[in-house]
């Protein structure tokens, strides 16, 4: 049955390369309010799309923001009910001069497509509606039940995505979610992301003085805010940059040696990685660079400011001096307890004479993780197993997926992410590019992953998103760890 | 011969006010383009005042920026010839909205003249010239020959004031320069001016990688510029403020016992010291508050910059850090030598991965120091332990006075600053005042001022300005310390 269905998707290569033409020419910027006409005009052709290849109750989903395109197909009974998720807005396409053609005009160059959002997610968003609407074309079903959902918030931080699924949770029933944003780590190497690194933020900033003083009519004499946040944010590091906080790792699942096999099976180039980006290794003692970033917890200032910053001098003590910091963290902890770690370690290290004041904290994403024995995690195996020749290893992310948390805490459900775009691709950056072979892949992948995932009962998934599977190799344990 | 000349001035009271406020209205902010024809009107009343009084040369001396105004009055063979230093720009008003009278409409409310420039230094400088003006109207001379030097460029850091000095060099030959400007401590204690600290600006920035990176892609493998220049900060300091660079206080002469003890006599209430800006002391053991501010080097961050800092958060790592310090240094101190020893500190704090550059640094002013035995000095004795009924007490101020530095580098004299204007007056904000009481008590003091030093002959101040006093308790040594 799938033969037919990849046929039709090889043949329809130029038909599905003019749709994709046709949305990259719509400037859905999400960030600029001058462009709001855009965005509705990404929404009528997209729902337009999904009522010609065949779904039903297709509309907008109002969360008080930029509404989400939905359409579903529920003719599978028994089978799962998959949220296809991807989004139709893209990133500012400024600095425009620095584009070598112009960013709405998408432009064929060799095996690249140049346009703001080809890669970042225009491309594999519609590479997602391509293997749909050949499935109903070719078969008059799909094999599992979908509901299509594209968000429109995506690149200005998904503000009202949460509304949009509390108002419509009913309509939004699934067993699990994927998602066309998320990338590959390689074209030549298979990965299944399995989780990543949660995250929490923190603003603080200490007071020494009740306003700025003159350096030579007090240097000397009194507390400097430059002094002293300096001395506490110097206190949150040890000497090999781990993270010296008390309790900043309580929780933390020690990565279990089938982790530590499948981070060192990644081919990963340490040195290419600093060296890329003008970096050099520092870290916690007894793990590598990856484990460092995907399976460790981590803390970073991410600003910092106070006194004179203009141009020439000033001489004046500040009396106030704030930083922003955030924390990243891994299965098992939770962001408000870590960051309690990081208010007490900055409150104990605090001298008298100094006022410490926590300005904003956001706990933010908890870390996620796939379940090895996922149905999800299964079915994408036996693709790319059968795509790249070898099987796929599991990696983790160390940045956070907030998406992801959304639609766990939401709607109960996990997701994997089966993205086709590649890291080089500048995205959020200008010239950037998707890759044209990368469609022939990407619908071969996705319509192959339907056909596996249709192999498994909705009740696979019902039991799996409960945290304990039945399959042979589950190990139920390591998510309540 | 001074009795007359103190009665016409206490007569001539009102005529006094009457000028200040003409020159009080004239709204000469040198920072502002806007107000070069006001700097212009207040160089024309000025000049045809000096003219009206009766000196010669009267003119504007120009160094390529805001003239100084000048006239010189030498009728005095064999007596000491001072430059009498006053500005007649201002700081900007602004925030004007803050001001409960308007700013150049001067206004009495008590004892207190409210006006922009009344207390820095319109007011002292119109003492300094009704004084002259006095002794020349009743007596046809001086005591002492006069060279009056009115900068137009004090509030913004005197850009030309050296090229002026050079330029004028043949005109502007003295024995001593006396300055209204730097006020008085106390108007119930009197106290002398002996000496400030120096000064010296360093700005520095660390890089941590070729670019801002990602906090989860990156986060715990790399180093972060931030958490670099915070424990490159907290490294300049011990745990009770004392400067932790090595080499930093070279060269400092330890205080002597008589500083100390003149230290001790200055009426200083450090719990209202601090208070008074919501401080805490702090600073290095074995010394005072008040010691420490003027008799010991001190160093400053007085900005420091990195990352994101606007709303909100932002998870990166940066690559760049930057900050701008300060340096105070005391007599026997060179600042080059001391930023040197920064610099070395910064440099062997350093870690291998961090790339420290040097954006900028300026060897500012030396410390200066008036000998005790200085004519300078001893005239000022005189007169305030007459006015006040007690000796005056020595005291150094903790910041520098850059116009102090370069009449010493371009004239190779000494200054005296006896101006009148108090702590309180708040120069440079809004609703600056002067006190009306001031004014009798400083043309009184002033008249005193020439009288004492027209005893002197010429010759003490050019052996004085060297570096040897014939006085008997002159104590050259400390000159060379």
């Amino acid at each position: 049955m799938i033969q037919p269905v990849l046929d039709h998707l090889a043949a329809a290569q130029p038909a599905i390369l003019a749709r994709l033409d046709a949305l990259l020419r719509i400037p859905s910027v999400s960030a600029d309010p001058a462009r709001a006409a855009d965005m509705q005009a990404a929404r009528t052709l997209l729902t337009a799309r999904l009522r010609e290849i065949g779904l039903s109750n297709v509309g907008e989903l109002d969360g008080g923001g930029e509404p989400a395109v939905f359409g579903e197909w529920s003719g599978a009974p028994g089978r799962p009910t998959l949220l296809i998720y991807g989004h139709y807005d893209v990133q500012p396409a400024e600095p425009l001069e620095a584009w070598r053609t112009p960013p709405f005009e998408p432009t064929r160059i060799g095996d690249r497509l140049y346009a703001r959002g080809a890669s970042d997610v225009k491309g594999a968003t519609t590479v997602a509606l391509e293997v749909i609407a050949a499935y109903l074309a070719v078969t008059g079903a799909c094999p599992v039940n979908l509901k299509v959902f594209l968000e429109g918030e995506e690149e200005t931080g998904s503000p009202t995505l949460a509304a949009i699924l509390e108002r419509h949770r009913d309509r939004l029933a699934v067993d699990a979610v994927l998602s066309a944003d998320g990338g590959r780590a390689s074209a030549s190497f298979p990965t299944i992301n399995t989780g990543a690194r949660g995250s929490g933020l923190l603003e603080f900033r200490v007071r020494t003085a009740a306003k700025e003083l003159h350096s030579g009519r007090y240097g000397g004499s009194v507390r400097n805010a430059l002094h002293e946040i300096a001395a506490l944010v110097a206190s949150l590091h040890g000497p090999h940059g781990e993270v010296a906080v008390a309790g900043f790792d309580a929780g933390a699942r020690e990565p279990d040696p089938s982790e530590r096999a499948a981070t060192a099976a990644f081919p990963f180039d340490a040195d290419a990685f600093f060296a890329e980006v003008g970096a050099s290794p520092h870290g916690e003692p007894g793990y590598g660079a990856r484990e460092r970033i995907t399976l460790r917890p981590a803390l970073d200032l991410n600003g910092m400011w106070g006194g004179y910053t203009g141009p020439g001098g000033k001489t004046v003590i500040p009396d106030l001096a704030s930083a922003k910091l955030s924390v990243r963290i891994v299965e098992g902890q939770h962001s408000s307890v870590v960051l309690d770690a990081v208010e007490r370690h900055l409150r104990a290290h605090c001298p008298e004479g100094v006022e410490l004041e926590i300005v904003s904290r956001t706990d933010g994403a908890p870390a996620s993780t796939l379940d090895p024995a996922h149905p999800l995690v299964l079915a994408a195996s036996t693709v790319l197993e059968r795509e790249y020749g070898r099987p796929p290893v599991p990696v983790r992310l160390g940045a956070s997926v907030p998406i992801t948390a959304v639609f766990k805490a939401r709607l109960g459900v996990d997701t994997l992410m089966f993205g086709y775009n590649l890291p080089d691709e500048d995205v959020h950056a200008p010239n950037e590019f998707f890759r044209i072979s990368s469609i022939a892949d990407g619908v071969r992948g996705w319509a192959r992953l339907l056909d596996e995932l249709g192999r498994f009962p909705a009740s696979a998934f019902r039991t799996g998103h409960a945290g304990a599977l039945d399959a042979p190799d589950a190990s139920s344990d390591r998510r309540s760890a």
